[in-house]
C-alpha cells in the first residue's frame, strides 16, 4: 500500500525529511490498524486526506530542548535529559558539559562545540542563538545541552527568547546546577537550622582585576553564599568580604571537579583559603562555597571518587 | 557446591539475612570462576576461608541513601536516585515526594511515611534520625527519599549527621530543587544578564503570624528571590517587602505543583498578587518567585500540562 501512494507522496512532498516524517506521522495514526484488519479503501482514503492537508511546512518545523546536563556525573542526569539526547539531530553544547554526559548523546547526531570563553562575548551569544532557529527552521530537533541548569547562570533564557521570537517551539529542562551537585557530593548542607537559613547563588567572575559583586548582600548573617566561576577572583574575594566586615575565620571551600570522579575538596577560612589553593594545580570547573555550613565537611564528606579531599 | 556447603554456612550465619548476604558476597568474588574452571577444591577452600573469616556481623551493616526525589514530575529524577529506589529495602519519604516518584520504589521494599506537618517538630525529626540508624544496624538497605534536593531546605545535613556519629556508611544524591524546576517549566529564568545576577532561596513559613525573614538581604537589586513553603505568608510577604523599598509593581509568581501535569502560573504585582490568589483554591506544594525575570513568563512560557496558566 505504501509504495502504491510513494509516487503521489513523492510529488507533494519536496524533501527527503518531510516524505520520512509524513510516513512516521501517519503511522503513529489509525492507518496501520486500518490496513491490519483489512480495510485497504478506508486505509487508502486516510493516506490521501493527510496528503490533501499536509505539505512540506507541515514537517519541516522543527524543536529545540534546552537542557541541563547537569553538575558532571552521568549518573545526575535526569531521565528526560536523555531521551532528548538520545532524539537530538543536533546537539549544541559548551565547555562545561562533562565528557562523560556527552558520552550519551546519540551516537549519530550532529555535535558542535560553542564553549564560551571566560570573558564576556555579546555577538558569541547572539551567533548562537542564531543557530539554534536556523537548525529548527531546517526541520531539526535540536539540542542545546548546558552544563549544570539553563536557567541558573545558563544565559538559557536569551536563548530561548530568541526562539519564542521565532515561534520555534522549545522545551527546558533543568539540571542538576553546580550549586546542589557539589554540596552533596562535598557533604557541606547549604541550608541547615543551625547556621543557614537562606543560600545564595552569584557569579565571581573577574574584570579588570576586580569583583563587580553587591558586597552588601553577600554580608549577611545565617546565610550560605555560593560563587560560580570564582576561581581566578578567589583572593580578591576573600579580602573584600572580610574588608566588609565578614570574619576572618568563616569556612570557605573549593569545590574542584565536583561530583566527577577527580573531585577535590579544599577547605580553609577566608584568611587561609587563597594561600592553600595558590599551592595548588587547579582544573575547572570549581565552585566556592562560604558560610559557616562548610565545617560540617570534616565530618560529613562520603564521596571519595578516585582522589582523597585535602 | 553450594548445597554441600549449605549446611556448614547454616551453623555459622544466624539470620536468612546474613546467609543470603554471605552468599552474595561470595558469588561476587573469584569462586564461580574457579567452578566454572574446574578448580572445584580451590572453590571449596576459598568458601571455608570466607567462612572462617566473616560472621553474622560482617553482613548485619547497612547503609543510607539520602536521596532528592526532585520538583515532582517522575522524569527529572536521576538515573542515581531511581537506581537506588529500585535497590531499596526499606524507603522512608515525606509529603514532598510526588506520588509518581513513589511509584517507582522498587514494588517490595518496605515504605514509611515520615510526612512532616508544616511546624516545626523537633522531636519528630530526631525520631527521624534515629529510624535511620536503627534500620541500618539491622542491615537494611534504607533510602531516606525527600522533596527537591536534600541539602535545600531539606535538613539533610541533621540526618546524615546522625548517621556518620553511629558509623554508619550514607551516600548523598542530588534532586531538581522546586526552585529551578519550577523556574524551567514555568519559563521564569532565575537569573539573566539584564536582569538578575543573583538569586537567592529562602523559606517564608508563617510563624505566630509573621515572618522570620533577613528584608536587608531580600530587598537588593538584580536579584531573584525565591520562597519555599511561602503560601500561607504570601500577603504578609508581599506587604513586608513593599514596607522595605521594593517596587509595588515588582513582579511575582506563585507556581502551584511545579512541573506536573497540574501545574498552574499565577502572576502579578506585590501590590496585586496576594488578591488573586485569595480567589483560588490553592494546592501544595507552591513556589514563589520573586524579581523583574518573572515578567518572561508571558514571552517564554512552553509547558501545558493538563490546565493553563492563568
Amino acid at each position: 500500500l505504501m509504495s502504491e501512494m510513494r509516487e503521489t507522496v513523492k510529488q507533494r512532498f519536496n524533501t527527503v525529511g518531510s516524505r520520512r516524517r509524513f510516513w512516521e506521522s501517519l503511522l503513529d495514526g489509525p492507518v496501520p490498524e486500518m490496513v491490519f484488519g483489512g480495510q485497504d479503501d478506508a486505509a487508502k482514503r486516510a493516506i490521501q486526506a493527510a496528503i490533501d492537508t499536509d505539505d512540506d511546512k507541515s514537517f519541516t518545523q522543527g524543536e529545540v530542548y534546552l537542557v541541563g546536563a547537569g553538575s558532571g556525573d552521568p549518573d545526575l542526569l535526569t531521565f528526560k535529559a536523555l531521551r532528548l539526547m538520545q532524539k537530538a539531530d543536533v546537539v549544541l553544547y559548551d565547555r562545561l558539559v562533562s565528557p562523560a554526559v556527552l558520552d550519551l548523546v546519540r551516537r549519530d547526531a550532529e555535535r558542535i562545540y560553542v564553549g564560551k570563553k571566560r570573558d564576556y562575548h555579546a555577538v558569541r551569544q547572539e551567533e548562537i542563538s542564531a543557530n539554534l532557529v536556523s537548525l529548527a527552521q531546517a526541520g531539526k530537533v535540536v539540542v542545546r545541552l548546558k552544563g549544570g541548569d539553563p536557567f541558573i547562570f545558563g544565559r538559557g533564557g536569551e536563548e530561548i527568547a530568541t526562539l519564542a521570537d521565532h515561534n520555534i517551539p522549545f522545551q527546558v529542562v533543568p539540571g542538576i546546577t553546580a550549586a546542589s551537585g557539589c554540596a552533596c557530593y562535598a557533604g557541606i548542607p547549604l541550608t541547615h537550622r543551625d547556621y543557614a537559613q537562606s543560600v545564595m547563588f552569584v557569579t565571581g567572575q573577574l574584570k579588570d582585576g576586580s569583583l563587580n559583586l553587591n558586597w552588601d548582600a553577600l554580608v549577611q548573617p545565617q546565610q550560605t553564599v555560593v560563587i560560580y566561576m570564582g576561581l581566578m577572583g578567589l583572593s580578591v574575594l576573600c579580602s573584600k568580604l572580610m574588608e566588609q566586615g565578614m570574619s576572618a575565620d568563616m569556612p570557605i571551600a573549593l569545590v574542584e571537579r565536583g561530583t566527577m570522579p577527580e573531585q577535590r575538596v579544599l577547605t580553609g577560612s577566608l584568611s587561609t583559603l587563597p594561600a592553600i589553593v595558590a599551592g595548588e594545580t587547579m582544573h575547572a570547573p570549581t565552585l566556592i562555597i562560604i558560610g559557616e555550613v562548610v565545617a560540617l565537611h570534616d565530618q560529613l564528606a562520603w564521596y571519595e571518587g578516585e582522589s582523597n579531599s585535602v
